[in-house]
């Protein structure tokens, strides 16, 4: 292996955090854990890992620090009390946050001296280690492009920029698409059994539906960035009429129609503002009425 | 071409009914078509379609009769009057509804001495007639098989069986999901364009994210069928937090959180009722707690 071995500190061992420890540990690195409940450092120390004490101890001897906790207000909690013992360090904060919570913890990184990177991990965490695992950065390019060949272990590796938000910036909106699209199947699937529809026999035509977002995405994105909402195969008053039936299907059965409620009350306001011919695009626009 | 001409009707010439005429002209058929706008038609009548003057007109001469208009309540306002002209006929009913819409649809057919089909159509408009295109049918098995060489002209097709209701059973789920996931993806580019962001930017990386889904859709299938919600890479919890945050960032921006706050909604429904560590495939027995 040409690459030199690094002594890397990784702070959360979730599932995400776990499978990054042990990407790091096949590629021969010197690694240190810490994690709130200790035992789940257990199989990683059996691979080799260091279990540290405590945050302080953690970060020690390491040159490079990756944190992947359950949300900024754990990152705070661990971080903020090390910070002197952080200085010089390079500091990888793969904690999925809002934009304005990367620029603040940037921004204190910056105030201590530690080189911040931001990473939005766009993949599950039996991903990491291979080519289909993704990873967006953003923070200083020269921080970037000093660990680059070590976060090309993790996942594909894309470099985004130096505002310190950017790379959550890009995370906020993948995550809203995906949890989203997964309510989208939880309720289909609810759905489908109150017609006795097993999950196995609907699973097949739900993948067929699954695999037209792509190109839906494609779409969309050029019809959002040049304001181009006519001409689109299906128009908003269409969608409305499936979201009225859907609805009357769920409700036959009891089943909370939250989501789709909130999708026909977008769809009613921009027909209301006289956009029922345009394509569902256009509700980009009714979302976000000024541009910024 | 082996098979043999066949006289059909189509009620209804938005985008579907357009492209459906227009596979059936291409093919040889008999096309006689009927809108309540006359002047849709106009196309079709140009490429050989003759333009029915009224309802019992447009069923006259016809043996095959399908029908793709906006809903349930345009369905019934055209066919009801024209119940006995289509005694002894094929009446497919491409127009999406409810499980319980059809199944009333086909007594009335049934009632009437018309051979009925619903059919469910899993694709877009401009599909139609080649291979990616899908159209589930239910309804009785012979009246299928009379009519399945002309049914594959337009889709790829699949008989579901016998109850009227099973293909809408099918559709509601499917775009169920197909709509939550839009919804997805339109919040996304709206969040996106608010951190600068554009269209153009975002979608490389929601394609990374819509092609995880297929995958996720299998997974979800045997764990609902099987009630296994343990073990999976991420839980409800951690959905959770990560839905807490994109709302956070969306509100930052004054964009409406109203599918993500449903969604999070469900999944605080969950973590209450003891299972915040299990996968969100879980949720689907939080929408139907009564197994059917």
């Amino acid at each position: 292996m040409s690459m030199k071995q690094t002594r890397v500190t990784i702070f959360g061992l979730g599932p995400m955090g776990q499978a990054i420890a042990g990407v790091l540990l096949d590629a021969g690195h010197d690694v240190t854990v810490w994690n709130r409940t200790p035992a789940k450092a257990d199989p990683l120390v059996a691979r080799g890992a260091r279990r540290a004490s405590d945050p302080s101890d953690a970060v020690a001897g390491s040159t490079l620090v990756l944190v992947s906790l359950m949300d900024y207000d754990a990152v705070r909690d661990v971080l903020l009390p090390v910070g002197g013992a952080l200085r010089g360090k390079a500091l990888v904060n793969l904690t999925a946050g809002t934009p304005q919570g990367a620029r603040e913890m940037a921004a204190w990184a910056g105030a201590h001296g530690i080189d911040y990177l931001e990473g939005a991990i766009l993949s599950p965490a039996d991903f990491m280690g291979g080519e289909q695992a993704h990873i967006l950065y953003s923070g200083p390019e020269d921080v970037y492009h000093a660990h680059e060949p070590i976060l090309k272990t993790l996942a594909t590796a894309q470099y985004l920029g130096a505002e310190p938000g950017h790379a959550a910036a890009h995370e906020v909106a993948l995550l809203d698409m995906f949890w989203s699209s997964v309510a989208g199947i939880v309720h289909a699937f609810a759905l489908a059994r109150t017609e006795h529809v097993t999950g196995r026999a609907l699973a097949p035509h739900l993948k067929v539906i699954a695999e037209l977002l792509p190109a839906i995405v494609d779409e969309f994105a050029w019809r959002v960035d040049d304001d181009k909402y006519e001409g689109d195969v299906s128009n908003i008053r269409s969608t409305h009429a499936a979201l009225t039936h859907i609805i009357a299907a769920a409700q036959a059965h009891g089943i909370d129609t939250g989501v789709l409620a909130a999708t026909k009350a977008l769809a009613a306001k921009a027909i209301e503002a006289g956009h029922g011919d345009d394509g569902f695009a256009r509700i980009t626009d009714t979302l976000t009425p000024a541009r910024v």
